[in-house]
């Protein structure tokens, strides 16, 4: 016998989710509890996968399989498809292992056809009910099963009512709606050149291969990439004998959910619609009734129901989510699921499960999705202000939280407007550059036209814990640059326009945002985490500030503070550019010497600002060419200001130029041309840190220095004998007996295949994923955007590799070189200081092969301790 | 004990070179066979390296060991150090494992003082012989261990032969000398501050400590680069007692060949000079005698040198270059080495030492240096018109040969001067560029401002044989580009100039060359090299023209025709153009149908000219934009021959930009983003073989296609499906059984990292060895100019690894991806197609991790023929 695809609902349970996804493994429980569930089947996840390998058709196997288990529930029911006297009714829904909006929702009525209808509303004595589920039917299978939208099937309703002079679908009598059924089945065979089909096994067919084929629709991708699941899982699929809500005024359907989905407050909440059927209480076409009058309508049916919710919760142990129908007084449960909450409402649900005994603190830290946290950490709209804004675009959502302001269109705006006026601002920009950082700090969002999630704007935004959207192309500048056109409007600056970093959603308004709020649920549950958590977090953090925010959300060190990002500021650009137009090394000393005390400065902050607890500081890292100015104007203004012709700066900057800049004269390399730059920064570091350890004994000052883009074993010994012979000079003077460390960054896969040798010369390595992510793939991501979505649509890749970490090829890399790091250095440090340190998903990874500690921005911190924990109980 | 840091001549012999160098062991080695050689010791490679462990001192160790064979050369020749009544007196002269120019020469008379001159000459009877070699010997050791330059002291020779009215040194008399001398040391005192070191310990030492020191001078540095040497080798010293050709006219001294080192004709070859010591011989000051006059002067000697000479060349079985003198009619053997030689006189000399008996056909074919092969595949300069000439600049040598022609700057002028004026031109640009094909064609030679070793000038030149040097950044082009300035002269079209592409030199003058020539004992050894060679070697070969060299070379299939070199002939590059600004896949196939019929052409003559050999097509590789033009005026004429807006040309152009070409949108995912380009080209691949096999039914037409720049099996299935459907239905259609073969690139990491995935879906992999090193070490071949030279300096790398393979990077990740590709499919065909398949050092290596064939530009063929042959051989 060959694999079996079809299971009775009696034949399942709950553990058995990946083969009859979420909904079918649940209505399989359900009817182990021995609650009323109306029977049926679960076609499998199996089934669907088989369809795509056989070629987008359903196999000679799978369907006997299936035709067997219509006889077996025909048998269960007691009816028959097709049978006029007493037909099979079926509804067929979706139901992949992880609920996934995009999916074909539910086709009901399903065996519906013009005898079996007559015959129905014979039998029932109702044929206004028998229509109305038979022209119901004819819509949903249209619509679903032959993409005929539902929009034309609702004019012919609402033509209906207009000539009947009537408002409500439920005042139409039998006879309207056998007309519009025959309206309906015309309406389909004018869209589809082919008649209604009539045979209920067609109709079946027809409704499995919509949901098989729902499952790679555009929208299921889009989602699936978004929450990391594979298109190998497939979809089940439900089919189930009906039960009618829509039966009379006995009748009825509602939802609802053991607690309140938004507070995470205790208690039943939902509605229900009497006489209504599946959609109807969602659609809005009549107001549904708050779960709680149903106490008074029917106190029987309240009561089971709130029984069965009471032992759902418990056997879950977890807040539910449910579907029940009444047919003619009579209770049926169509399903149950975990609820999908806010964030807010997962914690205070989860603190409050513990509480309740229900759980323990450990399935409590397990139960929050820890991405979900970002919602907590930054402001977010209210969602009253929210209900009737209509998005205007909608780019990449690159820093999460929601803002709104005044737009700006420079960075000086952006600072003057809010000292100033003491406005609110959105920052507009085609893109942002390190130039602009201060404008950064000072808007509450910021827009850009170009770049990715990993662009200039999305990393500093993230850094800072501010809302960005990049990447939105639709957005067209004048050329003056004074306004900016979207959505066919033109937006100058002082409108108002709201972002929301989340969703990547912007608006051509104001709306009002909701602050961040951590309150002592919160706290309780990140102490949790923190009590099974073995990885370290600690944080990117380039300056004091971003160092305090990183130890308010719990960061045990900083893991990666770039100094370029302190080259930025006014003062000390202008000392970085005397610097590389240098021509001699005296020159460049000369300039370097004037940095010197400014990061001196910046260190002790940072340290001061640390405790005592590591802080790595990785060494200058990007090409120079980045400090330098591109535009005619802007080079003559700064040959001006640093006294040289400007042909001179040009030539000087043309000279700089590089290919790939990724690729190019950055990092260590900047170390081996010009090593007074390492000399400085070494130097500035150390002597920072006898500072700080000198006005503070209590503390143990050990700065962690990094050497970036190490590519082997002798260039890692040149740059460290840099350090050493400057640092042990300094200590030695000081009298203080300060320790310190040289590691490197593993961000060239030269590193990490030279790992073995690399690690005689490093106390640390830190895991470079980004850079290592470009190289190993061979694309850079800023240029990657032009390609990738084709990459996707083609499931050829199903993650963002610099979002994801790539476990088959970067991940075994880096395991790799782990492997062949501690054969030489048993006790060698290893960290992560890629964007992946605050992904989830890859700090299970990370925690799995080995690596000590990850490092993402301040406001990753939360999620990367609690993704940690989770990693740990895993 | 500790280690043996000296040996005694008599301790040592040929085997070992490592530790006593090449100089030391022929030493040891004559010493051995008992023929004359002045005594001494060797100082080890060891000592020298130690000497640098030491951070540049001479350890006691190794000291007491030098001294200890101090006093053995003492006893063995009967004479002490210092002594006046009978001093011993050594000459100190480096050694390494490999000759290697720009080490310390010799310093010659070391011993003597002025107490020791004075009896020496009083003891010699020749007071001019003992004051001249002391005036030499202060010389020497004031240039070599001090570094004040000759020049100093060739002015004060000057002077006093003027103040005698004399024009030769050997007119000087005896007084003279001793004066000289004085002046000298006085000179040595002023120059250098101290006194002229008067012990002969610690002459000796200095002199030691300067042939350390000269292992890490610039020149030996660069040397060691060219030639794969590593720094670790190390010098050794040779310490040995002195003979004199300058003790009259019964004494001289000599160097001679035992067979001609440019022709490689059998017989005594050399010079020699009576009455003198050292470089006399070859410093020109008096013209030496040929050697074949030793036979009138001295019959006796010279029949005991010609025996010896046999002798040599029969025990070390190669043409020997030996050093002698002659003391007083008593002939001394100073050296012996496998001669330097022309690559000609190498093959002939290979060539008939088969026929003479002494080495077998394998001896051959490993005595022959590959590299070397390259100056008899292309012109060279006529020795003759080199002599005189001074290179007015050198850049990089880019591609080999020699050519001398009239400047032009455009590659239009070079077709057009070269065809209706019958001129030899010489093609000078700041870069080239695809479009400038043709014209390069006709050029002699290709001079570049701008570019590397694998620019697009060195690139197409090395495939077309064509002399090219490329990066001489010294060229300054006029604004209007009709003239260049290279050494303080301006250069106008029609001016001569010559280049030389195996050295970098340009010469501002015609200087005449002399044609390559491949004669019998070429194709005698290449044969042999055949017998012996495993590998297989392939050709890049892009063109008809391209392949027939490549045959002519003896290549046994194309291993990488680049299509897209195709492309910018004139008639095809408007179709390309039309491609990329179509918005639709439609318009796409509309341009894409101009160009099939075109490539499809192209394809035929190539497999035409394979005859059935296999022929490996990538599909198209470089980024779109390649394809576009850049400035104002060339988007302009292009828009108006489009018939588009030169605004909506200037907007896609844009839009196509990269921040980091290499790693963007190129190569496979070309093909993900527009499957109709793979399809086209796959078409016109099928369709070419069918109709080859059609015409050709004797041959076997086997068309292997292959994906560039594939990272992930998913990508690679994508493309492939695209093919397999594309082949299989033209195959099905012609009826024709033809066979094809899709295999992939493997150059970027990830692609190695799932070679076992990818593998499943490859009929072959083809290492692109230069992306794989890119992106391996992480930098730019075009961008690591500006930070590679530091790297060298500082010993950090050694090679260039664009030259040569990095075996413990690159390397490593290969014989991984070859391994684990084995696992899935054991047959799986292996090949390299980068830059190193034409190294013989890469080759080696190749062979050893189980490459199967190797892919080279046509001209590289023969050295990679010979290389693999040595790689079976080794």
């Amino acid at each position: 016998m060959g694999k079996k695809y079809v299971y009775l609902f009696s034949e399942g349970d709950a553990s058995m989710r990946e083969l009859l996804g979420g909904k079918g493994a649940n209505l399989a429980e359900m009817t182990a509890l021995g609650m009323p569930v109306p029977q049926g089947f679960t076609i499998t996840t199996e089934a669907c996968t088989q369809y795509y390998e056989d070629g987008e058709r359903i196999s000679e196997e799978v369907r006997e399989q299936v035709l067997a288990f219509v006889t077996k529930l025909e048998e269960i029911t007691g009816k028959k498809f097709g049978d006029p006297k007493n037909p099979l009714l079926v509804s067929v829904r979706s139901g992949a292992r992880a609920s996934m909006p995009g999916m074909m929702d539910t086709i009901l009525n399903l065996g519906l056809n013009e005898t079996v209808v007559e015959s129905f509303a014979e039998k029932t004595g109702n044929p206004r009910f028998a229509y109305d589920s038979y022209r119901r039917f004819i819509q949903m299978y249209s619509d679903v099963v032959m993409e005929v939208g539902k929009s034309y099937f609702e004019k012919l309703i609402d033509e209906m009512k207009a000539a009947r002079g009537v408002s409500l679908d439920t005042e139409l009598t039998a006879d309207d709606l056998k007309e519009l059924a025959a309206q309906f089945k015309e309406e389909y065979r004018q869209k589809t050149k082919k008649d209604f089909p009539t045979d209920p096994v067609e109709q079946l067919f027809g409704a499995i291969e919509a949901v098989f084929r729902s499952w790679n629709n555009e929208r299921a991708i889009y989602y699936r990439l978004m929450n990391d699941i594979p298109s190998s899982w497939g979809t089940a699929v439900n089919v189930q004998s009906m039960v009618f809500g829509n039966m009379g005024d006995t009748s009825g359907t509602g939802v609802a959910f053991s607690r309140n989905p938004s507070t995470g407050e205790k208690g039943l909440f939902g509605e229900y619609l009497m006489n209504a059927q599946g959609e109807d209480v969602v659609a809005g076409v009549r107001t549904p009734q708050p779960i709680a009058d149903l106490r008074e309508q029917n106190p029987a049916v309240y009561e089971e129901f709130a029984g069965i919710v009471d032992v759902l919760e418990k056997h879950y142990r977890d807040m539910q989510d449910m579907e029940f129908t009444i047919e003619d007084g009579k209770l049926y449960m169509l399903q149950t699921r975990n609820g999908k909450r806010t964030a807010a409402a997962a914690v205070k649900i989860a603190c409050d499960l513990v509480d309740e005994g229900m759980i323990d603190k450990k399935a409590a830290v397990s139960m929050i999705d820890p991405k979900s946290l970002d919602a907590l950490l930054h402001p977010q709209f209210d969602p009253a202000a929210l209900a009737g804004a209509t998005p205007i675009g909608r780019g990449l959502p690159a820093s999460p939280g929601a803002a709104t302001g005044q737009v700006v269109f420079s960075a000086e705006e952006a600072t003057n407007q809010t000292k100033k006026l003491g406005r609110h601002v959105i920052l507009v920009r085609l893109e942002t550059s390190p130039e602009d950082i201060e404008g950064m700090h000072y808007a509450q969002g910021i827009l850009t036209a170009r770049g990715g999630m990993t662009s200039h704007a999305a990393v500093v935004a993230r850094g800072m814990g501010t809302c960005c959207v990049s990447g939105l192309g639709d957005i067209s500048f004048s050329e003056d640059e004074t306004s900016f056109t979207l959505g066919g409007k033109v937006y100058k600056e002082g409108d108002f326009i709201s972002l929301d970093g989340s969703t990547g959603n912007v608006y051509g308004e104001e709306i009002r945002t909701v602050p961040a709020s951590i309150g002592g649920d919160f706290e309780r549950l990140m102490a949790w985490a923190d009590e099974f958590r073995v990885l370290r977090v600690r944080a990117n953090a380039d300056t004091p500030t971003d160092a305090r925010q990183a130890r308010k959300f719990g960061a045990e060190g900083i893991g990666l503070c770039r100094t370029e990002h302190m080259f930025f500021e006014p003062d000390r650009i202008s000392a970085i550019r005397e610097m590389i137009v240098s021509d001699t090394p005296g020159q460049r000393w000369e300039a370097l010497s004037k940095i010197l005390p400014m990061q001196r400065g910046d260190f002790e902050n940072l340290f001061e600002a640390m405790e005592g607890r590591p802080v790595t500081i990785r060494l200058l890292d990007p090409p120079l060419h980045e400090f330098l100015p591109s535009t005619k104007e802007e080079i003559e203004a700064l040959a001006e200001s640093m006294g040289i012709p400007a042909e001179q700066l040009r030539a000087k900057i043309d000279s700089l130029h590089e290919f790939n800049p990724m690729m190019g004269h950055r990092g260590a390399r900047l170390d081996v041309t010009y090593p007074e730059i390492g000399e400085m920064q070494t130097r500035a570091i150390i002597e920072a840190a006898i500072a700080v350890q000198k006005a503070h004994p209590e503390w143990q000052v050990v700065p962690e220095i990094m050497v970036p883009l190490i590519g082997s074993y002798h260039e890692l010994v040149f740059v460290k004998d840099i350090i050493d012979r400057t640092a042990g000079a300094l200590i030695k003077d000081s009298g203080v007996a300060l320790d310190y460390k040289v590691g490197t960054m593993i961000e060239i896969p030269r590193a990490a295949l030279r790992a073995d040798m690399i690690a005689e010369d490093a106390d640390f390595f830190s895991f470079g994923t980004n850079d290592l992510t470009q190289m190993v793939f061979g694309f850079s991501r800023d240029d990657a955007g032009s390609f990738l979505p084709a990459y996707y649509k083609n499931s050829i890749y199903e993650n963002d590799p610099f979002q994801k970490l790539d476990r088959r090829g970067v991940g075994k890399l880096i395991k790799q070189a782990i492997e062949s790091a501690r054969e030489t250095k048993p006790d060698i440090k290893l960290g992560v200081c890629g964007e992946h340190g605050g992904d989830p998903v890859s700090i299970q990874f990370f925690y799995e092969i080995g690596i000590e500690y990850v490092s993402c921005s301040p406001y990753r911190v939360p999620i990367a301790r609690l993704a940690a924990a989770q990693a740990s109980l895993a």
